[in-house]
């Protein structure tokens, strides 16, 4: 399918009516603009749009969306392009909606303790002015500084947080949606319950922007905690370090945030953010970073003492506890830079397993007996009190392409293994475009028929973020 | 529509057929089981089946639909028949399927706190099968000691639990499901976090057994809490104790439970399981019923003691603490028996109205006023924490029936008025027969558009609990 190229006048006709809608400077052609969005953070993929259309309003997206349905035009709408399965790029070339200027909060219901956002405010500004009230939106991806909320829905992003707090979805109350035929609907109601139909707010959340356009986020919120202890703990075996995962669960505890790093990541980084705080032992394999939360400081610290216990079945090394802000600051700097950090390190390949808790320390050797026989190095990071891993893989000479030969039969036998143990592909990254050629490994022809018929309820004419997660015909 | 009547030799055809595949002695048609089935405990709807099918197997379940697709025979699934929007009677005939003989916990896994389910298992009955591992599945409906999880997922319940642990869809990590044609999948992986395709997990929770027939159902479970305090906090000010509500939040504390009940109610309820524990005051309007749990049981005790400075600035009543495992037995007896003993005592009609917290003093108000402009006697009690109020309507000669204009102008006056509140027409009973009538008040013409083409992409013959939620077309 090439629509971009073979009807590209139907582009240069509308550029006037796109204009009118949108205003004349929203509206751009010149090369410089169109670069700037024909890549994110996946990889080395480029894809150019035909046009870049920076809307301000619901009204002005549905106007767009009726012209472009009409002469299907391929759409992609892009938060702001730190997506890391390509879900943002406008491989099929046609309209590129950025929601930058979408980037109001409307509205900080403290009574009912909701927010209602647009879908371009940056997550992390979401979190301070929530914050601000005593009020706390958990979901926090490493690239909350940047990343917009609506792209956050698109992905069902998670974060450090989810562990004890849930993904996006578990915040998501109701949504406004213009859909690809220009009608603008809400999915749900602004309430905690709902019985009432279909649940089309969870169907979008997740979707990729392949469902609809969200212009409108209603989101549930929560008291902030007061207080938080975080320590990070050595342990010289990787696999232990997994096992160990999952017993601080079934002791009864749930950290507000456990993450595993191996060690290599963490020296990797030291390097590139002038660590002189953080404690990185020698016969280090990997770290537990483990932080629980909550309005007792007492309790607290009885919790992490008992969480520390466990640990000492493992076999783990001396804890260190980050004792006040700046040294939690510092620590989670660490953690958040890990995945910039190793891709500039050449570890370009990105993988988001997930499988359940238990099955950590069967993933990650299941991991290294691949690197011997595929002979990539790999280093691997991530949410692990959800079993969520990511696995960060370099092979000379080998990125991100779409057909490559040398990652291909690699990044089959890791899903197949993830598959195994009873997990799936992506956790919180999506499939988008570089993922989608796997998702067979975790849906059959049924399940994938059933999800290409939602999309065609939604997407008649299949212009909109075509050919992500799946092809769609 | 009439399917059932056109074409009743198709059943006779098919009986045979049927019985080889489930086994002679699991099919139905003497009137007497149909008896059973035509009936559930929405009110006086009375629906006669032609034919009662309990399964064993998924397998089974299969063979059966692709029969009833082949020949489009109306299928409707049903759990313990505890629903209250007729979600499970059998309106069109044809086939009733029960889950009875599907009742087993397949595993409590508890390295990974999940636990795998038939949909036949008695919800009451899961819990305590978790608890005896120190596991916790929350969503506890009232009717918890007879009603299946199956129907709990397909109405996405919740119960009183739901204000601090959410409701049946927070809790749902995996789905196997019999799509009307026969075909059978599962709609995701047993992980806490997916980002891969879309969600038909959440698509499959609340649709009321529209689209799927569930067969195994995969659950989260958390470390059950081991402390539990309780207190009923009498009002003499209806609408006063529903503004104490929002207070209690937005002062930072989650109750685990944070009921309000009209003190009509719990004067009926008394009259039948004759209460001597539970102190119902004269000068009382209505009464909170707020736990909290944890870990702790000091910090408990200090919550409970700032909820009750709280709920000083709304003028409450003495407080009644529940002191032990008797007394809040009692209480809760009295709570969980309330929709059964108003039921009787001739408030036939209940509505599932959910609001956003803050409104509920307005959605008071406003059902006050209906009253005496419909000329009707209600009771309200519910689980404020969410919003979430069931409003029970007594007219003398009215019960409910699809077409009654005694009750139908008073309804929808009702449900306009949570429209207007931002709320809707069901937290926690789904909408099933009795309330789809009135869900255009909730959603426009192009979202129940968008429900009608999903539905149809998972039942093309439209054979699945069809003309429940909508009239499928």
């Amino acid at each position: 399918m090439s629509i971009a190229t073979t009807e590209l006048s139907i582009f240069q006709q509308n550029v006037a009516a796109f204009k009118a809608i949108v205003g004349e400077s929203f509206v751009f052609t010149d090369h410089e603009t169109l670069d700037v969005f024909a890549k994110d953070e996946t990889e080395n993929l480029y894809f150019l749009p035909d046009i870049v259309i920076k809307p301000r309003t619901a009204e002005e997206i549905s106007a767009v969306m009726k012209i472009c349905n009409q002469h299907k035009i391929p759409v992609t709408p892009r938060g702001a392009g730190t997506g890391l399965s390509g879900g943002a790029l406008p491989h099929f070339g046609g309209v590129l909606l950025s929601f930058e200027r979408m980037n109001n909060i409307i509205e900080i219901d403290e009574r009912n303790l909701q927010v209602t956002v647009e879908p371009g405010v940056i997550t992390e500004v979401l979190q301070n002015a929530v914050k601000e009230k005593g009020l706390f939106y958990p979901p926090d991806p490493s690239s909350k500084g940047s990343c917009f909320i609506g792209g956050n829905i698109a992905e069902n992003s998670g974060g450090p947080k989810a562990v004890k707090y849930g993904v996006v979805k578990d915040y998501v109350l109701n949504l406004e949606v213009v859909l690809p035929t220009g009608d603008i609907i809400w999915t749900g109601a602004n309430v905690l319950k709902n019985a009432t139909g279909y649940n089309l707010t969870q169907l979008m959340v997740g979707s990729e922007g392949t469902l609809g356009i969200v212009t409108k986020i209603v989101l549930k919120l929560i008291p902030h905690p007061q207080y938080d202890l975080l320590m990070l703990v050595p342990f010289n075996d990787l696999e232990k370090a997994g096992a160990a995962v999952s017993a601080i669960f079934r002791a009864g505890f749930t950290p507000s945030a456990l993450e595993l790093v191996e060690v290599d990541a963490l020296r990797i980084v030291s390097k590139y953010i002038d660590n002189t705080t953080i404690p990185i032992g020698d016969d280090v394999a990997a770290h537990l970073i483990i932080e629980v939360d909550g309005n007792d400081i007492e309790v607290l610290m009885k919790e992490m003492e008992a969480i520390g216990t466990v640990l000492m079945d493992f076999d783990c090394g001396e804890i260190y506890f980050a004792d006040d802000a700046q040294q939690k600051a510092a620590l989670w700097k660490l953690r958040r830079r890990v995945a910039e950090a190793v891709k500039i390190d050449g570890y370009t390949i990105e993988e988001d397993t997930v499988v359940p808790r238990a099955a950590l320390p069967a993933l990650i050797k299941g991991v290294k007996a691949l690197r011997t026989q595929y002979n990539f190095d790999v280093v691997c990071y991530g949410h692990a009190g959800d079993g969520n891993l990511h696995v960060r893989i370099k092979k000379p000479g080998s990125i991100y392409s779409l057909n490559n030969p040398d990652v291909i039969p690699a990044l089959k036998a890791l899903f197949e293994l993830v598959k195994s143990l009873g997990g799936t592909i992506s956790g919180e990254h999506g499939i988008g475009l570089i993922q989608k050629e796997y998702i067979p490994i975790v849906f059959d022809d049924i399940t994938l028929h059933i999800m290409r018929g939602i999309k065609k309820v939604f997407d008649p004419n299949n212009i909109l973020n075509s050919g992500k997660i799946f092809d769609a015909h």
